[in-house]
């Protein structure tokens, strides 16, 4: 292409390149290609289609040609001996450019295949992957596919299950702004650990200690003081010494903080709504990898069933002491909630608060309990929310209780001593929430790159 | 508020709460309150304000109080003794709800004032801060700013500038998204740096070490392999020796990457498009904003200029084998844009390829020189950009001339070794494009919490 010219120092000519720039600006950069999922439009036309050899299949006297892009997939029918020959020696996953007509086909995808194709390479004949992407599943181990992550996630299977989780993202985003909610962005080297001294990530900073935010909790609370309302999408990270199916390293939390509430249900109000808006999302933006996936779309009421947790212990025959609820506990009320309710969800409020963060506001008359929630998905704790403390003395008092200093808190105690509204706010965990949705057996299939205890890369 | 009904084992009753939270979820949990913005639709209604104690100014016979939320601040006449006397008692920032007739007066913000109030505490009364909040700018030192940024950010100034950046967070998403860009969520722990040995945090991850990623760019390019085009907002994370008014150990990092590309200028093109569009979500966001800091916004033309490294050399007068761009340089280019094309951006493009990163792409026919850029947005670089390498054999052949085994890099360059397009991209640093837009002397006045090198609290 044209470079710039040179610009005399007391330059008063054109920009260099700018018509060329302004062409581009109008016409995008895609200008000439016709995606894949717009050929049902194109009947009779020649069109150029872009994108990865997805699958070579040779017949006797012709060779079909699948070819993916963003869009999907679309068959190329080659006639021609010469490109059938050539097309032997180029492997999958090699980027393509495919020029032919765009013909009627009932049998091909969206009923149109492409016919008297011309073949150009965009990329270097490609090594073919010794995973099979064109197979409808990817029977693989979990090691191959988290190892080969690069190529595995362009399975259509598997981009389908990150479909759902940036749709879920947008659908988070768009369910809160309308309702005034200020986006923020908190740091995630902090100087002391957010929640508890366990499982936290020491940093080397600058020669002494850091470590990486569990949560934006605090931050988050404190923002509350500024724009009443506040959301923050983003990584959080737990050194969690466990290796189980539904723990990360690393992973997406979706926070919201609101303030002006009368107590945790306002917070469960809106994270009904947030849920509700997640699944619009989902139902807009990822209907082809909800079908390809076989989803069955959580119900979601418009109210959901809340049980105490004392009532929950009593209905499950357990002991009315336990501290918690177990594993089997949860699916327990996952299925009841699905049985009398006809709700994959289910709220269990009034954990003991001596189970709870020091920040959790207690129930109004009976302080054993907290004005808090745990959100259960299909019997799998998602999300977990509540009231917060916002008077700077119940600080000052729940931290004497549990033997802290105030100390480490003094900054995050401030915004509570200038004045604070009663608040709460809940975190929903974007790889439970696609687990729960495509039911992974492992949460390391939801999230693109998973860290533990024993995965650092790719 | 009425807690759960117990719940028999068998249980067939009705959900706890239910109908109390379908009205908070149908009403909205602002219920009966109104927003001081929507004053000058409720006039000579009795209404409910809640927010903070912005001022209280004691006059002979009555107390103006200024109270703040969400939306801005509205006036309160108070000329009951008893009232005027207890506000006495009650320090600026206390959270209150106010109830009075809207009256108009043309000297009160928004020509609204509410009379014949009565008041409620919905905190502790709080401490009056050392800072005073009300007056029209915060006359404070860098450090005290940023030590009580709890209570500091509460000032309108300070609420205005991170309510820019949140406005161009919602630009840059919205104007990708339609694009059919991907959002992407890449981790922050990585096995190996980045882009350099240099600036890096090292993690203790578990028992190893792992590293914070400088630039989620490896994974975004392996993304282009999956979804054509993606997009990411996301910490990053620089181990930043120097103490200058430019550089945070962790900012936010607004980045995207697409493929099927001719070259750096259709890169060029989607950002001057992200730009315009970030531009268009702080008009409509932060409209009140723009006008309480008296921001001229920027003058982004339908072409940005573009000049060749080389070109911007002579015209500048400098030595031609220079390196690169020194700070004088940029704000020098960036006059010359504003005073010849009347925009506030300039792009330099072709620099060095040898202080370039090795998947820059070299300009075809003259490998000296880059197809990548910086976007000069009023004389300060903003963005870097450009076209990457796609093919394997280049990524081998960069890697070795550069005397860096490909070991370290296997599985990103699997991406290629499997098709990848002609692709490129570019990064905005958030804090940057905020400290430009309000013209900042340091950019740690744009960021919620900065950390650098010896900042690490709040």
């Amino acid at each position: 292409m044209k470079r710039s010219q040179r610009i005399p120092s007391r330059a008063t000519t054109a920009v260099a390149g700018s018509a060329d720039l302004h062409r581009r600006l109008h016409e995008g950069t895609d200008a000439g290609r016709v995606l894949t999922a717009d050929l049902p439009q194109r009947l009779g036309e020649t069109v150029e289609l872009r994108g990865w050899l997805h699958r070579r299949r040779r017949l006797a006297a012709l060779t079909f040609v699948i070819l993916r892009d963003r869009t999907g997939l679309a068959q190329v029918v080659v006639k021609d001996a010469a490109l059938m020959s050539r097309l032997d020696g180029i492997g999958e996953e090699t980027v393509i450019s495919v020029t032919g007509r765009a013909s009627p086909n009932p049998a091909a995808p969206a009923g149109v295949e492409i016919v008297d194709p011309s073949l150009a390479l965009l990329s270097d004949p490609a090594d073919t992957p010794a995973i099979e992407l064109w197979r409808p599943s990817l029977n693989v181990s979990l090691p191959t596919l988290l190892d080969q992550a690069p190529v595995t996630w362009r399975h259509p299977r598997r981009r389908a299950i990150w479909q759902l989780a940036a749709a879920s993202l947008r659908g988070f985003r768009e369910t809160l702004l309308p309702k005034g909610y200020t986006e923020i962005s908190t740091p995630k080297l902090v100087g002391s650990s957010t929640e508890s001294g366990a499982n936290v990530f020491e940093v080397d900073y600058f020669g002494r200690p850091a470590y990486l935010a569990q949560s934006p909790q605090f931050y988050k609370q404190i923002m509350v003081g500024v724009f009443e309302r506040v959301f923050e999408v983003g990584p959080v990270f737990r050194a969690e010494p466990h290796d189980t199916v539904r723990h990360l390293a690393e992973y997406v939390s979706l926070d919201a903080e609101l303030g002006f509430i009368d107590d945790h249900r306002d917070v469960l109000g809106v994270l009904r709504e947030v849920l509700a808006g997640m699944l619009a999302a989902v139902t807009v933006d990822a209907e082809d990898a909800v079908d390809l996936l076989g989803l069955r779309l959580p119900d979601l009421p418009a109210d959901i069933p809340v049980v105490h947790f004392t009532d929950a212990l009593a209905m499950l025959g357990a002991d009315p002491d336990e501290p918690d609820l177990a594993p089997e506990h949860e699916r327990a009320l996952g299925q009841w909630a699905m049985r009398e309710h006809g709700s994959d969800f289910i709220a269990v409020e009034g954990y003991p608060m001596r189970k709870r963060p020091f920040y959790t506001s207690p129930q109004p008359g009976d302080p054993r309990w907290s004005n808090s929630f745990d959100l259960l998905f299909r019997g799998l704790e998602l999300v977990t929310g509540g009231q917060r403390l916002h008077r700077y003395a119940d600080y000052v008092t729940a931290l004497s209780e549990r033997g802290e200093p105030t100390g480490p808190y003094e900054t995050y105690l401030d915004a509570f001593r200038h004045g604070m509204p009663p608040h709460g706010g809940f975190a929903i965990g974007l790889e439970r929430w696609i687990g729960r949705l495509v039911e992974a057996d492992n949460i390391r299939q939801t999230t693109l790159f998973p860290r533990d205890l024993h995965r650092l890369s790719p």
